[in-house]
């Protein structure tokens, strides 16, 4: 219906042509490596594929994409879970992967400005020499651009804050074409409304983020990681609310129940004990590392937890974090062919036990495989639900477990994304968690975008 | 002129006193009361003043000016700094001083719910046995309703953040007395648009803040505070800038140039060297302390610092940011009968002591008496320019001065306004620090109260 509505799509990506030239794509497999992510959500396709490389053609094919009232959609490395990267009103992936420079580094101030498709790793390679780096790991070697966009997360975010507390600045570019900066470079600011915290986590429907400033920071002088298994969940995650609760300012505190390590065992040829555990990593400085490890030493004991094995050198903790970022992947290859269904909630921390308890047994009961990790530090988990996407029952299975969850999260002050979005995935979900503020998340997305044409359809819905 | 084409208050006056009765207040010095702030600004008298006592009454002293048309104007403590409260265009000052109670507090959590009229000072004194405090500190005993409007930091900021970082969720009255909530309890969330962090820094322009979600953090076991002054500003700016790069986690750390720490010596009966001086505070374990004070400590004698006093116990380091905070009406009293033009201005830190040294040269070449004050760690500090306001010169070199600042911070990459806001004071600078990004300030501003009457003339300024 939509489409048809619209004027058609070839008018439009004739006039891109002439503006992109070759770098205007829309051959069948290009479109259908941009009209999908890593869900489960079954791939819809752009009309065609821009490889842009510039603010400026951003800008034009913006508003080229205006002019034919084309649906625009950014894209990065492809790797969000909500299906925020389908094309289900048709319109155009832009594709910011080759704007991938890293613009300016001001050591001295702890930041830098990079273009939307750097990606996190590239961009820690970069800072290598420079003692600092970017913290905020979501896992996926996502870009910078897509991590603004959905107000990522992961690993650090328990010491380092995430994606939020992260960017200092944006450039954007609006629907109409016009190109906004927010924020700066000073560390605070009250000049106004906070429009770099409106556009982190706006999923590419508010506009196109073609630049970032970021907040770095300097390595710590000693890193320790760590991994020690439990007896059972529960004993795992008590360790990890107290050592909260007590202030330790653990850099990395994440869970894998006993399937995932399984999972984590045979992916990555590991021999871990297949029992729930957590992977530890502490920065500071020599002393401060010590004295954190024996905090955390003696919660794991009171706790029941085996014996640390610890990841001192570069190499050991580079092996140990690549098995928990493969995690993931791991599971997949739990049942060849299928796809996951990621759940994501976040809970106050005092109540994250009895979350992932009461989550565990409807877990037992389902047909599904279903393994557990967790960025417990800030009280958020995933369980990755194994289903083939060609049997509705198992669809239907998912989604009830995932609805379970969710009212459950809700139920106990949480939320239904700690970091993966809303797209398309979870817009019944926002409404349920924040009733009346869904409306005025309308009036802004109204007020930016009146004909609704960035990444229609997502994050605030459809008419 | 506005006034013409509003329906005289008197009748917004008669069907509000139906509502709130004797808490609907018209007499002259109440309205001068709320007219006015701390600033050189001249006061503007609202037409009335409502002593509100729920959020019930809120939504109905809203609805009501909504329906005559009467612009509504928060109130906290009178404590800001850039003319938010005064009533440029008349209309209802809605006092929130009697919503005073802490709600309710998840100490597991480290989170507190509290109404917006609980000063900052009120809420530690109601923690002080949960072994747990909020941090954030602008000096005056400010309300945390308006400390949230004002994205108001202070001296504790460079360690814990601003109201930006610690405010987890608001219960906002918007202008159609429509209720909204925002955020969550969960740490982070990905869901949706962050309307939290667009309501922190509003400055009461999109509604009203009626319940507040905070962070809190566990009381430091240690806790060390010293004094140590320097032969010169830049000496002492050298120290905080290689303090912040070598990331010591430093609580507070303040500086007061000769004039300022004069004031403070004659204001507080102390006797300080009156030099310029850094007001440090270290919290952590007590090894930590131990670790970031021989830090400090070394990088002040490279840059020949004085001896550190010390103050370890409560009641000395009480004394001695007693002194800080009373640093605004110690400078005040330098000249008896004047106001204070306080100037905010915040940069990256390492072009810091550049901005401190180019501004100490236009005060000592201008007749203005202007002590120094500063949040150094962020970047940010403030000179408080003593002028008569009867005298227009004087008022003319205060916005010269204050212009030549604000410049050179631009420049600088930094902000207009390190935490005081725009208000009335700013307008121009918002729209030289911004630009096209104000456009889409006001864009918001229409969506979420088409008819202007949130605070008026405030922030995105008129039409």
């Amino acid at each position: 219906m939509e489409a048809q509505q619209r004027t058609p799509p070839s008018a439009a990506i004739e006039a891109l042509r002439a503006r992109l030239g070759d770098r205007l794509l829309t051959g069948e497999s290009v479109r259908a490596e941009h009209g999908r992510d890593e869900s489960w959500h079954p791939p819809e396709l752009p009309d065609a594929v821009a490889m842009v490389e510039s603010t400026a053609e951003v800008v034009d094919a913006v508003r080229l994409c205006a002019e034919h009232e084309l649906p625009v959609i950014p894209f990065g490395t492809g790797t969000s879970l909500e299906g925020q990267l389908l094309a289900c009103r048709g319109g155009l992936s832009l594709d910011v992967s080759r704007m991938n420079r890293v613009l300016e580094l001001n050591a001295e101030d702890l930041d830098v400005r990079v273009q939307p498709g750097v990606t996190r790793e590239a961009l820690n390679t970069w800072l290598r020499d420079s003692g600092l780096f970017f913290p905020v790991d979501p896992g996926a070697d996502a870009s910078l651009g897509g991590m603004v966009a959905t107000r990522a997360s992961g690993t650090n975010a328990v010491r380092y804050g995430t994606m939020r507390e992260n960017v200092l600045g944006l450039e954007v570019v609006l629907a109409d074409g016009r190109v906004v900066h927010t924020g700066g470079r000073a560390r605070k600011s009250a000049a106004g409304y906070d429009l770099t915290r409106l556009f982190v986590g706006s999923e590419g429907t508010l506009g196109v983020i073609t630049e970032i400033n970021l907040r770095l920071f300097g390595r710590p002088e000693a890193t320790s990681a760590a991994v020690v298994s439990f007896p059972d969940v529960a004993s795992a995650v008590n360790v990890v609310i107290e050592t909260i609760q007590s202030g330790v300012p653990v850099a990395r505190i994440e869970l894998l129940d006993d399937l995932q390590m399984q999972a984590v065992n045979r992916y990555s040829e590991l021999d871990y004990v297949e029992a729930p555990t957590l992977f530890l990593e502490f920065h500071g400085s020599t002393a401060g590392v010590d004295e954190q490890v024996r905090e955390v030493e003696a919660l794991c004991r009171d706790h029941g937890g085996g014996a640390f094995q610890w990841a001192v050198e570069q190499a050991e903790r580079s092996r140990l974090w690549q098995a928990r970022h493969d995690a993931y992947y791991a599971a997949l290859a739990l049942r060849p062919g299928c796809k996951g269904w990621t759940t994501d909630v976040c809970v106050p921390i005092s109540r994250l036990a009895e979350c992932i308890a009461d989550t565990r047994r409807d877990l037992d009961a389902s047909p599904l495989l279903a393994p557990m990790v967790g960025h417990v530090g800030d009280g958020n988990f995933h369980t990755l639900l194994l289903v083939d996407p060609d049997v509705p029952e198992e669809l239907d299975e998912a989604r009830r477990l995932n609805d379970r969850m969710v009212e459950r999260a809700l139920a106990l002050g949480g939320t239904c994304t700690g970091e993966h979005g809303i797209g398309l995935g979870k817009l019944g979900y926002l409404r349920e968690e924040h009733g009346e503020g869904v409306e005025v998340m309308r009036a802004i997305k109204q007020a930016l975008d009146p004909r609704g044409l960035m990444n229609p359809g997502k994050l605030v819905g459809g008419d």
